[in-house]
Parts: structure tokens; C-alpha cells; sequence
């Protein structure tokens, strides 16, 4: 999508501080972290969110769940939050995103 | 598992508010809710985290979430959040479930 900011994201067109990176699915922090590790976790694929998700493409959520998994393996993590919002107010950017939350709470905006 | 609580309201042996349920998840009112929607979704074989969750099981997650937006599109939701707490202390139980969050928050639990 052209006016995507995380398609741009995921085309290197706007640059990010990436963390992950398969085949499907592109980490990279947070730019507002809510917790000390806040990574979002979002398919390569545009879909604007889980309202519009086809029920065929389900397994893109297994996708990002796999991708937050294998990160958090291999950095350790003894607890985390894994979360999607869907539809306003909850959701700010309309292309899907796992949030990935870990460590002490910086402030209210995720929990 | 016999000291289960959620493998308990599962097998019916306890009661619960349940609203959802197909061959794989079980769905039920939180007795807890931090929302004025509440739901937590959980599957019928007994996982006690997403540290445990074997990778080739992956497709449960996307089984919970898949009657999540089932449930979500029947109530004409328009907006919620989805997620899962691993490991202490976000867990509280431990068998892996999905909560379902949407409406006015009621409390800070869950944000």
C-alpha cells in the first residue's frame, strides 16, 4: 500500500531499527516504546487489520506469533506480552502488528 | 492436567460463563474482567505457556485466534484487543489463553 508507513517500513523506503526478519515477517522496535523491550512483529503481506484478515489467511498469525517466539528465544526473555489491537481507538496504524512487550513499564500506552 | 484450572473448566467440572466453543477452544467470560468485554479463549489440550508450545503446534495460536474473530464478528465488535501473557509475572494461569478485550476499561489489570 502506498500510504502504509509500515509497508514503507518493510520496503527499506523509511528506515527502522530491525530486530527480525523472515521470509513473511519483519521486527523492529518500537519508535514510542511502552516497556523496556517493545518490538512490533508485521507481515510482509498488507492486510489493514484483523476486521479485514480473510479466514483462509489465519495462518499469517501463527506467522507473526512464530516470528515473536523465535526473537524472544534467542534474546531470552523470561516473560512477555504478546498483543494486537483491531479497529479505532485501539489500533494507530492500519497494517497489522503484533506487539512484542518485555521488562519493566516505561508508561500507560500499552500496559 | 488435574490441577488445572482452565483443563477443569474445559472437562465442565467447574463452571463458567462459556460463549464460544468449537472442537479445538473453549471460550469464556473472565471472572476478573478488566473491560466491559472480557472473553478468554483457550484450547481444549493442555499447554502451559508459549515457552512450552512445541513449534510444530504453532497453528493453535492462529485455532485461538480464529475463534476469537468468530466470536468478535457475531457480537459486532468494533473494535478489541488480543492477547497472551507468558511467563511470570504476566501470567496468571498456566495453560496458555487469549484474552479478548473491548469496550470501556474498567480497571488497569489488562489495560
Amino acid at each position: 500500500m502506498d500510504d502504509c508507513i509500515f509497508c514503507k517500513i518493510v520496503d527499506k523506503q523509511i528506515s527502522s531499527n530491525i530486530v527480525f526478519e523472515n521470509a513473511k515477517v519483519l521486527g523492529f522496535l518500537d519508535i514510542e516504546p511502552s516497556h523496556e523491550m517493545h518490538v512490533l512483529f508485521v507481515p510482509k503481506k498488507h492486510v489493514s487489520s484483523l476486521h479485514e484478515l480473510d479466514p483462509n489467511d489465519i495462518g499469517l498469525i501463527s506467522d507473526l506469533y512464530a516470528a515473536a517466539l523465535e526473537f524472544s528465544k534467542k534474546e531470552g526473555l523470561s516473560h512477555h506480552r504478546t498483543l494486537i489491537n483491531t479497529g479505532e481507538p485501539f489500533q494507530e496504524v492500519f497494517h497489522v502488528h503484533l506487539h512484542l512487550l518485555s521488562g519493566n513499564r516505561l508508561k500507560s500506552r500499552h500496559n
